[in-house]
C-alpha cells in the first residue's frame, strides 16, 4: 500500500495550506456542496438510528450497551446505545494495535486517514443531526462545525504530522574525514511513536475539538482511545466508525482507534488517563479536570480548558456595525463556544467615533440593544443562539442575577417555532465596575455577558491582560481606530499569548478560527497548553531516535 | 542591522546540515586549524587569569566576588573569582532585557549570536585550559568538547530556531469567498518568546551541555540567566562574556545573557528556578534535582539527567577490536560522560565469532585486559582517562568494591607524568549476575563498569530495555553479526527511546554524539526530557500567536 494519487494530492495541498495560511478548505462549508440527496439521506440515517444500538463500530464483545444522550431541542432521549468495554480491555486492545500501527509507514497511515476523512464526508448530514441533538447547536452550525470544519482541522493536524515525520532523512551515510582515513557510519533516523493516546471529548463540540488530537496521534503512529462526553457520543462515534472501516479495508487492526463510552454514573476518564500505558492525552473541558490531566506525571498532554475572553472597546469607525458584530459574537450558540467573548471593557469616558465621543451609556445601550434585538428575532434568534446543552449552564444563567451586578438585560426563553420544548436562554447582560474583579474573573460559561466600566483603555488592557495571565483566554477582540493604541493592545495581549482580533465587523466574528490558518488556542496561557495546529502539537507525540552502525 | 553575508552563509549551511544529517562541522575539531600562535595565546590568557577576578563580563555592581574552582590535575585552587549578584537583581535585569530582546528581529538575533560564536572561536584554547582544570578532562577532550563541538551544538540549536521562527509567514491576507462577496482579514503570525530562561550547568561539561539551551533560548527571543556549577565556571564565563560583547557591539542590553555565579555554601539554582518570571529551564545534572526541576508547575523544562547505559554483546566479527573499542569507551574521561557505557551484558553461553563460540570467561578477560591495558599505558592512560572531577566520584569508585559484586579489576591511580598530583582512578570492573538488579540498576557515575552474566541475548535485551524504561539511558551499544538479532535489539531499544550504536569498532565510540547529525538524548526516557536538537527543543521556547484585523 502507499498514498494513492488522489489522497496524496489532498495531503500535499493541506501541507501547502498550513504553510501559506491563506484561505483553504478541503471540505466546503456549505451544505449544498454535498449533493441534493445528501440532506435527506443524512436525516433518514439519523432517524433510523434513534432508539437503537449504534452498530457501526468494529469493537467486539462489549460488556454492556449504554447511552444517555438527550436532545436539548426536544428534551427527549435519543435512545441510542453504544457498546461499553472494560478499561483493561480497551488498554490491552490499544496496546496490541499499537505494536502493529507503529510499524506501518507514514505514507500508509496517511492513506488510511485520508480514506477515513473521505468517507466521513458522506456522513456530514447525519453527523450534523447527531451534533444538533446532543450539543444544542443550530443545524447550520452543527453541520459546519462537526462536518467540514472538523474534517479540515483533522486534515490539518494530519498534514502537520505528515510533514514533521519526514523532516529528517530515514537513512544517511555519515562519513567523517580523519586525515588520510575516514570514519563511516550508517545512520537511521526514526520518529518513534509514544504509545497509547487518549482523547477526552467535551459535550459542546464533540468532533471539532477531538478530531485534531485523534488524527495527530494516529498519523504519528500512536493508537487512540476516544472517550467522548457521555451526553455527546453519536457524532464522534460516526467518525471512529469510519476510521475503523478505513483500517479494516487495509487489513489493519481496527483497535488502532477505539471508542470508549462511559456513563455519568461510571466515568472512566480518570482511570484511563492514569493508566501507565497511556502516554498521550488530548483533553477539552473544564479547567479543574484539565489541570488534573496536566499534572499526571509521565504524560504528554494537550489541553483546552476554560478561559475568560475579553473585548476591549477603545474607538470605532461605526458603533452600530461594531455592536451588531459583538451582539452576534456573544449570542452565537448561546456563548457556549470557548472563543465567545465574555467581558466587554468600556472606558467610563466613552469611546471615539471619528471626531466625536460616544458616551459610555450610549455604547452600553447599543450593545444591549444589539443583543436583545438578535435573541428576540423570530428567525435569527433561534438560528443563532441554538439551545443550551446542559441544565447546569441554564442554571448558571438564571442565577447570574445574584452576582451582585446590575442586570442590564434579563435572560429569557428564546422562542423556537420548530422546537417549542427547546432548552434556551437569551444572554443575561450584567454591568460591573473595574474593581469588581471577583465577579468577572470567573469563566461564566454560557450566555452571560459582562460590561465592565474602566477608567480608560489603558486600564481595560491591563485588566484584560491580567485575566489572560491568571485565568487564560482563547480570544481577545479589540476595537481601535488609533494605530498606536491598536499596537499597544496587540503587544500587551501577545505578551500573555492571547491573539487579538482587531476591528471585526460584518460577517466575520472573533469566535471563528479557520483551519489551515488560525492557531486555535495558543498554548501559552492557562486556557490550554496546546494549539491547533502548531508543530509542537504533533512533535510531542513521537520521539526522534537515531541508530548508528559501523560500516 | 541584519544578517551579514558571512553570517548568513554560516546559518544557511547549518540549517542545511541539520536537515541532511551527514557529517558537518562549522568549527574544525583539530587544534591545528586555529593557527600556530593560538595555543600559546590561549595558554597565556589562561595563566594570566589564574588568581584574579574574571573581568570579562558586562554586568555592573556585583555584591561580591567569589570562586571555588580547583584543578583536578594540580589539586590547587584556580583562584579565579566571579561577580556575584542577588537573585532579584538578576531577574529584574533579565526581565528588562527581555522586553527589548523580544522585539529584536530573528535576523538580528541570528547576526549577534553568530558574531558571538565567531569571537568564541578565538578563545577555544583558553576555554580548553579552563575546561581541563575544572572538569578533569584531558586537554584534547577539553579543547574539542568545550570548543568546536560545543560551538557546533550551539550553532545547530540556533539554526533550528532560526528555521522554526520563520516556519509560517509573518503577514498574510486571508480572503474567504462567500458567494458574491468575500471576507478579508489581514493576519499576522508571531513567534512570541516565553520570557526569562535559566540554564543550569554541570561540572563535567560546562559549555557543551549548556550552550545549546542558551543559544536556543536566545534565538527564540528569551533572555537567559546562566547558572554554572560553582566548580566549573570559567569555561562558560568566557562564552557569556563573548555573547555580551556581541550584544554590546550592536547596542543591545547586555543583560540579555547574564552569568549567575553561586557558591557551594549558597546555591541559588532552586530560587532562580522557582521564580515566577522564569519560564524556561535548561538543566544538566543528577536525576533527583532534575526531577524536581521538571516538577515545578508552569515551567517549560529541558533536562538531561542520569541514565544507565548498556552494552549488549551477542556476536562479533572480531572480539579483539570490540574489546578495544569498549575498553576505550568506558575509560574515556573516566566514565564521566553521560554517554559512557556502564552495564555490559554477556550471555553465560558466550558469544559467536563467525562459526566458533567464544566462552563467557574469554569475553570477560578480553574486556578487562583491554581496560587495564589502556589505563596502565603511560601515554594513552592519562590522555584517555583524564582526571576525576570530584572527590565524591572518587569515593564512589573506591567504595564500589563493597557492592556485593565480584571485583574483576580493582581501581588504581593512573600515573600522570605531567600532573603527579592529579585525582585519578582506573576503572573498577565488577561482575554480577542478571538477578542482581539492585546493584546494576543504579547509575554509578565515574569509572565503574559492570559485567552482567545473562541467560542469553534475549535476556540481555530485556534487562537493558528494563533499565532504560525505569532509569533512563542516553546510549546503547550492541554487537551482533546476525541481522535478525540486530533488528530485534534495535526495535526493542527504540520502543523505550534509546538509540542503538551497532558494531562500533576502530576510532568511533558510542560516547560520541556528532552535532548536526546525532540527536543527543532522545527525550523519551527518564534520562532526560529534551534532545539536542530536535524541533521541539526550540519550539517549546516560544508560542505562535496569530493576530487578525478586519480589512
Amino acid at each position: 500500500m502507499a498514498l494513492t494519487t488522489a489522497n496524496k494530492e489532498i495531503v500535499d495541498k493541506a501541507v501547502k495550506a498550513i504553510h501559506e495560511r491563506i484561505f483553504y478548505a478541503q471540505y466546503p462549508e456549505h451544505p449544498k456542496a454535498y449533493g441534493e440527496d445528501a440532506p435527506g439521506k443524512g436525516q433518514s440515517a439519523y432517524n433510523s438510528q434513534l432508539g437503537k444500538p449504534f452498530n457501526g463500530l468494529l469493537q467486539q464483545n462489549p460488556v454492556a450497551w449504554e447511552g444517555e444522550e438527550v436532545s436539548p431541542y426536544t428534551m427527549k432521549s435519543l435512545g441510542v446505545t453504544y457498546p461499553v468495554f472494560e478499561v483493561d480491555t480497551l488498554i490491552v486492545r490499544a496496546g496490541r494495535a499499537f505494536d502493529a500501527w507503529r510499524h506501518v509507514s507514514v505514507e500508509d497511515r496517511a492513506e488510511i486517514l485520508v480514506d477515513a476523512l473521505e468517507k466521513i464526508k458522506y456522513r456530514f448530514f447525519e453527523i450534523a443531526y447527531a451534533t444538533q441533538h446532543t450539543t444544542g447547536q443550530s443545524f447550520v452550525m452543527s453541520f459546519q462545525a462537526s462536518g467540514p470544519h472538523a474534517s479540515d482541522r483533522a486534515l490539518e493536524a494530519m498534514a502537520m504530522g505528515y510533514e514533521e515525520l519526514q523532516r529528517f532523512p530515514g537513512n544517511v551515510t555519515w562519513e567523517k574525514p580523519m586525515g588520510k582515513v575516514s570514519v563511516k557510519l550508517q545512520k537511521e533516523f526514526k520518529p518513534v511513536p509514544k504509545g497509547i493516546s487518549l482523547a477526552i471529548g467535551c459535550s459542546t463540540f464533540p468532533t471539532w475539538n477531538s478530531v485534531p488530537g485523534i488524527f495527530a496521534s494516529l498519523i504519528t503512529g500512536n493508537s487512540v482511545i476516544v472517550k467522548p462526553h457521555p451526553k455527546s457520543v453519536y457524532p464522534i462515534a460516526i467518525v471512529v466508525a469510519e476510521i475503523q472501516n478505513a483500517l479494516k479495508a487495509k487489513g489493519i487492526d481496527t483497535n488502532v482507534c477505539q471508542l470508549a463510552v462511559d456513563s455519568s454514573k461510571n466515568l472512566i476518564a480518570k482511570t484511563l488517563a492514569k493508566h501507565p500505558l497511556v502516554k498521550l492525552i488530548d483533553y477539552t473541558g473544564g479547567s479543574e479536570f484539565g489541570d488534573y490531566i496536566e499534572s499526571i506525571p509521565g504524560k504528554t498532554t494537550f489541553t483546552e480548558k476554560a478561559g475568560v475572553n475579553s473585548v476591549i472597546l477603545d474607538s470605532v469607525a461605526d458603533l452600530k456595525t461594531v455592536a451588531q458584530n459583538l451582539g452576534f459574537a456573544v449570542s452565537l450558540y448561546s456563548g457556549q463556544m470557548c472563543t465567545a467573548p465574555q467581558n466587554i471593557f468600556i472606558p467610563a469616558g466613552g469611546i471615539k467615533q471619528g471626531d466625536k465621543t460616544i458616551s459610555y451609556e450610549e455604547v452600553k445601550s447599543a450593545l444591549t440593544e444589539a443583543i436583545s434585538g438578535l435573541s428576540s428575532h423570530p428567525q435569527m434568534g433561534p438560528g443563532t443562539l441554538g439551545a443550551i446543552q446542559s441544565e447546569i449552564t441554564l442554571k448558571r444563567v438564571n442565577s447570574a442575577k445574584d452576582l451582585d451586578a446590575k442586570v442590564l438585560l434579563a435572560p429569557a426563553k428564546v422562542a423556537n417555532a420548530e422546537f417549542p420544548e427547546a432548552r434556551t436562554s437569551s444572554p443575561i447582560v450584567l454591568e460591573v465596575d473595574a474593581k469588581d474583579k471577583g465577579i468577572y474573573e470567573n469563566e461564566l460559561f454560557g450566555p452571560i455577558v459582562l460590561i465592565i466600566k474602566t477608567k480608560d483603555t489603558a486600564q481595560s488592557v491591563e485588566l484584560a491582560k491580567d485575566m489572560v495571565a491568571k485565568h487564560g483566554a482563547i480570544t481577545c477582540s479589540a476595537y481601535s481606530t488609533d494605530e498606536a493604541t491598536a499596537k499597544m493592545i496587540t503587544d500587551e495581549m501577545e505578551s500573555v499569548f492571547a491573539p487579538v482580533s482587531l476591528n471585526l465587523t460584518g460577517v466575520i466574528w472573533v469566535n471563528q478560527h479557520a483551519g489551515f490558518s488560525d492557531f486555535h488556542v495558543t498554548g501559552g496561557n492557562p486556557a490550554g497548553n496546546a494549539s491547533f495546529t502548531n508543530p509542537e502539537y504533533v512533535n510531542k507525540r513521537f520521539v526522534w531516535v537515531g541508530h548508528r552502525r559501523g560500516v
